[in-house]
C-alpha cells in the first residue's frame, strides 16, 4: 500500500482522492492547503490527515508519493521541493506557463534524479490508448496523418479561469500536443496554427481563441492536425484517428448512453457526453491506476517531465506561429 | 442478346423494363396487355413492340425468353401456357392466392420439364445475398437464430390492394418465408404466427393484420423469428441478422444518406429510406442480372417455383396458427 | 443512512456490497452465511460484522433493511421471515424454481404488507431504462412490436450452475419476460416458445436448450419477442427495440470500447463486451440506488414481488409452451 | 432535349456519355477525338455521330452545348473557342495547369459573356450537398472549423498521370479546396500547407507528395482542415464535417454494402468502397442533372469558371505555403 500526500484540494485534487480510495494499493495519507479549512473540510471528507504545512508531506517518513495538484503558478516550486524530497511526484500539467520557469523545473528534477508523473490523464482513456497500442503494433505500417479532434464542452468555462489559463494553445491544446507525441511516438519538428474567436466574445475580449487549427509535422514525417474549439452546443466531442499506408484506427465520439431512436424519418443515437468527465472520466482513475504502476516498477512507462517540457514547447510554437503567420520549428524555442 | 417478351405492363413490369434497359444481354422485344392502349403506350415508352396477343410472344421465335408481371390471378394460367412454350420463364410471386391451384401450376411446370424463376428480388439485395454468403461459407459455425425484420413503408397502401393482397402473411410475410429457407438453406418445420390489428382501422375491418411476428423452426434445428409491420413512420426498415455458435452476421437499417448531424445534444443519422425502392431498389436490377445468368447458364441457382410454393405453404401454416393459436408443422398442409 | 443487513456471501452478494459501499445514503451494517469462515472473511473485507445468526439482522434494531443474496432454494423462507420482521427488503430472482412456493411466498408478503423490492437489474441499466421513458412518454405512438435479445456471455456456465437453474426459460428467459412487462407496461396474455440444444451436448444432457426464440401477445395486444442464446462467440449481445406507429428506440448492442479500425478493407468497430458486466455492470449499480431511493420514499416505483412472481409465471407458460407445441394462457397457469 | 456536343472521349468522357444517356432531357449528340479510330468506336458505343473536326461540334446548328473533357492541356484553349461560339459549355477541371493561362481563359469567357459549368462533381455528392444545405440553413449558427477528408483509392495512378497531374495540391487538393469554399460560402483569406512523400517512392521521385495538410483561414473566419492521401489500403475513404456554435453535420465515411458482422470478438463494418466510383460514384450522373437544368435555367447555381480559377489559386497558394513553409495570403497571388 502507497500512502500518498496530496498538495491542493480543489477540484482535481478530489477526483484524485476519490480514485485514490478505489484503488486497492493506494490510500490518501494526508492532504494540504494553504486553507486550515478547506484542508480540514477535505481530510474530513477523503480520510487522511490535514497537514498543516508542506513538510509534514514531503519530509514525512508515513508518506511514499507526493502529489501535485494546486494552482499552476506553484506547481514549479512544489515539484523542485518534492523532487529534493526524494519521494516520487505526480504533477498535474502544466510544469509553469512560463517555458523559462519550466524548463529551470525540469532541470532541476534531472539533477535530482527525481522520478516524476505528468497527469496526461488523456493518454491513459481506453479508445485513445488503444489507437496508440494499434499503431505501436505496426498494423498500420507507415504512419501518415494522426488527427486530434476536441471541442466542448457545452458550457464556457468562467473569465476568471480563462484569464489565468495561458491562452486556448496552452491550456487545451496541450493535452493534444502530447497525444500527438505520444500517438506518434515522435518528436514535433514544425508548427503551423491558425486560431479564431468567432463565438465567445469574452474570449476575444482577453485576446485569446475559441477556435483553433494547428498542423503539425513530425521529425519521422508524420502529418498532425488538431482542431479544438473552446465549447459545442452538443456536448463534449473529442477523437482521434490515425492513418497508415497499411490501415486506419480511430478513438470515436460515441454516445453517452447507448440508444437510438427514430426522430420524424431520422435515425438519432445519442446524446452526446455533455461534459468532459462523461466522455473521458474514467481516464482519470486509469491514470492514477498508472501512478501506482509507476511506484510499484520503476520501469513503468508514464508521461515523464520532458514530456510536460514537450508539451508546452509546443503551445509556445503554436502561440508564435498563429501570431506571425508562419510554421515555426521546435528549434527555434529550445535554441532561444 | 436474350430477347424478352414480357406479359404486363404495370407498375413491376415497368420496373423490369427499366432493368432489362440496363443489363447488356437483355433486350425488351415485346410487351403484352389486355388493353390495346397500354401495350401501346408501354412499347412506345420502353421499345420492344407491342403484342396484340399473348402467343405474339409465348409461340414467337424471336422471344427467347418469356417475363410474367400481370395480376397475381393470371400468374398459374400463364405460367402453365409459358411452361408449354419450352421457353424459360420468369414470374412473379405469388404463383396463386390459392395453395390448390399453385400445387396445380408447380405439377404442370415440373410435367414439362420448364425452365422458371420466380422474382425473390430480395435474395439479389446485396446486403441480404451477403448474409447467405456468410452462413453458407460457415463462418458462423452452427446456425441457431435467424430474424428478418420488415417495417414499413410510411404509406398503407391502398385498400383495393389490401383486399386482394390475400393477407398480410401471403403478401408481406412470403417474402421472409422464402428468404428464412435461402439464409437458412434449410426447410421449415413448424411455425407458431401472431397477428394484431394495432394500427390501421382498414386493415381491422377486412379481419387483415398490420402487425405481425411468426417464429419458424426449421428442419435441422435453427430458430427463425419475423416481425412485420404494413407501415413505420419513419420510413421503409428492413433487416436481418443470422447468428451461430461462431459468429454473426446481419443486413442492417441503414440511412439513406451518408450523413450525421447534431440535434440539440444528439447525434442523428439519417434520414430512412422513405419507401421500399430506395432499401431494396437495387435489388431488382441484381435479380434481373440473376434472370440474365439464368439464361445463359442451365446450373445458375435462382429461385425457384418450387420455392415459390414452398414460401406459400409457410404463409398458409401462418395463417392457420394464427387463426388457432398453435404450432402449424407444414407437413400437416403437404399432406392435407 | 440505511444501514443494510445481508444474507449471503456469494458472488452477487459481493457485487451489491462493493455497490453499498458506493452509495452515500448505503453502509452494509452485517452480513450473514451459514458458514462461520465465509461470512468473516466476507465481513473483513466489505465491512460491517459478521452476524452468527439470520435474527442478528432479521431481528436487530440497527438493521434498517435486509438484502436478500442466497441460494434460489432460500428465497422463499427468507422472504416471508423478512416480511415478517417489519423491515424493508430486497430480495434477488427468483422467489422460487416451484411456482406453488413461489405463490405462498407472495401471499406471506402481502398479508404481512411487507415492503419487497425484487432485484431485476436490468430494468435500471440505462439504456434499457431510456427505451421504457421513451414508450411511456407517448413518443412511439400506438407499441406495436418489441424485441428482446440477449446472447451470450462468450463462455458457458457451469453444468453445475446450469442443473440447478430451472431451465432457461426460468433462467435466462425470466430476465427478459420482465423486461416485456416492464418496456410495454403491460402484462402477458399468450405465450409461445421455441427451444432448441443446438451447441452444447451439456445443455443437451441436462434437457436444457441453449437457444430459444419466444413470442408474447399483451393483453392490449402488443406484439413481443425474445430471442436467447446461453453462448455467443463475439461476447455479450444484449439489445431492446421497441416499435409503435409513431416511432422506434432501441437499446443497442455497442462495443465495450469507442475504437474504429480498418481490418484489410472492412471497417471494424469493438470489440464487443466480453462478460454481463461489461455491458449491463451499472445496472447494478443503479438498482441499489433505486433501493436506496425505495427506502427513502414509499412511493418510489420499483420491481415488486409480484413482477417477480408475473415473470415466473411466463416462464412457466413458456416451458408449457414449448413442450407441448402450442401458445399457453398466462390464465391457464393462474387458474391452475 | 438539349443535345450535347462532347470534346474528349476518354475514361471521363465515357462517364458523362453514359450518364447523358440516362438523363431524360439530354442526348449526345456527337463526340470528337483527334483519333477518328477513337471517336468511331466512341460513337458506335454512345451513340450521336463521330464528328471530324471541333467545329461540327462547336459551329454546329443542332449542337446546344458543348462539353469537354479532353486532356487538361487542352481546356483552356477549348474553353476560349467554345466561348466564342455562343454556345453553354460544361468543362472538366481544371483550367490550366499555368494560373496565368488560367487567367486568361476566364477574361476570355468573361469577355464574351459564356456560360460556363465546372465539373466540380463532388458538389453533387448527395451526402456532400446535404452538409452545405445545413451550413446554408443557418442550423449550425456561426460556422466554426470545416473538416474535409480524401483518402485512397486503394491503388495508385499509373506514373505517367501523375507526371502530367500538376502535382498533389493541384491534381487532388483542387477538389476539397472547391469544396471549402462551397461549404462555407466564403473566399479563403489564407493558405497554410505541408506535404509529405511517405508511402510511394514513384511519387517521391517525381518530388510530389503523397500525404498532405492543408489549413485555410476563410474571410469570414471560419478555420478548414483538409488532408489527402493518394492511396489508403482500405479502400476510399472521403468525408467532410462542418461545425458551427450551434450544431455539427458531417457527410460520413461509410461503408459500400449495409453489412456487420462480428470477426473475432469485433463488430465489423464494410467492406468500404474500393474505388472513387462506389463513394461518390452518384454525384457524376447528379452533377450532369445539374448541367441539364443549368441549360433550361439561366439562374441554376453551378460551379461557374471563376470557382475553377478560385479552387487553382488556392492549389497555388498550397504549392507556395509548402515550400517556403509560411502561410500564403490568397491576394499575394491575384496581385501576381
Amino acid at each position: 500500500m502507497y500512502r500518498v500526500g496530496l498538495i491542493g484540494v480543489g477540484h482535481i485534487g478530489a477526483v484524485h482522492a476519490r480514485n485514490i480510495a478505489r484503488h486497492p494499493a493506494l490510500t490518501l495519507a494526508a492532504s494540504y492547503s494553504r486553507s486550515p479549512a478547506r484542508r480540514e473540510a477535505f481530510a474530513a471528507e477523503h480520510g487522511g490527515r490535514a497537514s498543516h504545512c508542506l513538510d509534514d508531506i514531503l519530509q514525512a517518513s508515513d508518506i511514499d508519493a507526493v502529489m501535485i495538484a494546486s494552482s499552476t503558478d506553484s506547481h514549479s516550486e512544489l515539484l523542485q521541493r518534492a523532487a529534493r524530497s526524494g519521494k516520487p511526484v505526480f504533477c498535474e500539467k502544466p510544469i509553469d506557463l512560463s517555458l523559462a520557469e519550466a524548463r529551470r523545473a525540469v532541470a532541476a528534477v534531472q539533477d535530482c534524479g527525481a522520478r516524476v508523473m505528468m497527469g496526461f490523464n488523456r493518454r491513459y482513456e481506453e479508445s485513445h490508448a488503444a489507437v496508440r497500442t494499434r499503431v505501436a503494433s505496426g498494423a498500420l505500417g507507415r504512419l501518415q496523418i494522426v488527427q486530434l479532434t476536441s471541442r466542448g464542452p457545452s458550457r464556457l468555462a468562467g473569465v476568471e479561469y480563462l484569464r489565468t489559463s495561458g491562452g486556448f494553445f496552452r491550456d487545451k491544446g496541450v493535452h493534444f500536443f502530447d497525444l500527438a507525441r505520444f500517438i506518434t511516438g515522435d518528436e514535433v519538428e514544425e508548427v503551423s496554427a491558425m486560431g479564431a474567436a468567432l463565438v465567445h466574445p469574452e474570449v476575444r475580449e482577453l485576446g485569446d481563441f475559441d477556435t483553433a487549427i494547428i498542423s503539425l509535422r513530425m521529425r519521422g514525417g508524420v502529418l498532425c492536425q488538431i482542431d479544438n474549439s473552446r465549447t459545442a452546443s452538443y456536448g463534449y466531442d473529442e477523437r482521434i484517428e490515425a492513418f497508415g499506408a497499411d490501415g486506419w484506427v480511430e478513438s470515436c465520439r460515441q454516445p453517452a448512453v447507448a440508444v437510438r431512436h427514430a426522430v420524424g424519418t431520422e435515425l438519432a443515437a445519442g446524446p452526446f457526453p455533455q461534459n468532459i468527465y462523461e466522455r473521458i472520466g474514467g481516464s482519470y482513475y486509469r491514470c492514477i491506476e498508472g501512478f501506482a504502476d509507476f511506484l510499484a516498477r520503476p520501469d513503468t512507462p508514464a508521461p515523464t517531465i520532458e514530456d510536460g517540457y514537450a508539451a508546452q514547447c509546443i503551445a509556445e510554437a503554436a502561440v508564435l506561429s498563429a501570431r506571425e503567420g508562419r510554421s515555426v520549428r521546435i528549434d527555434e524555442l529550445e535554441t532561444g
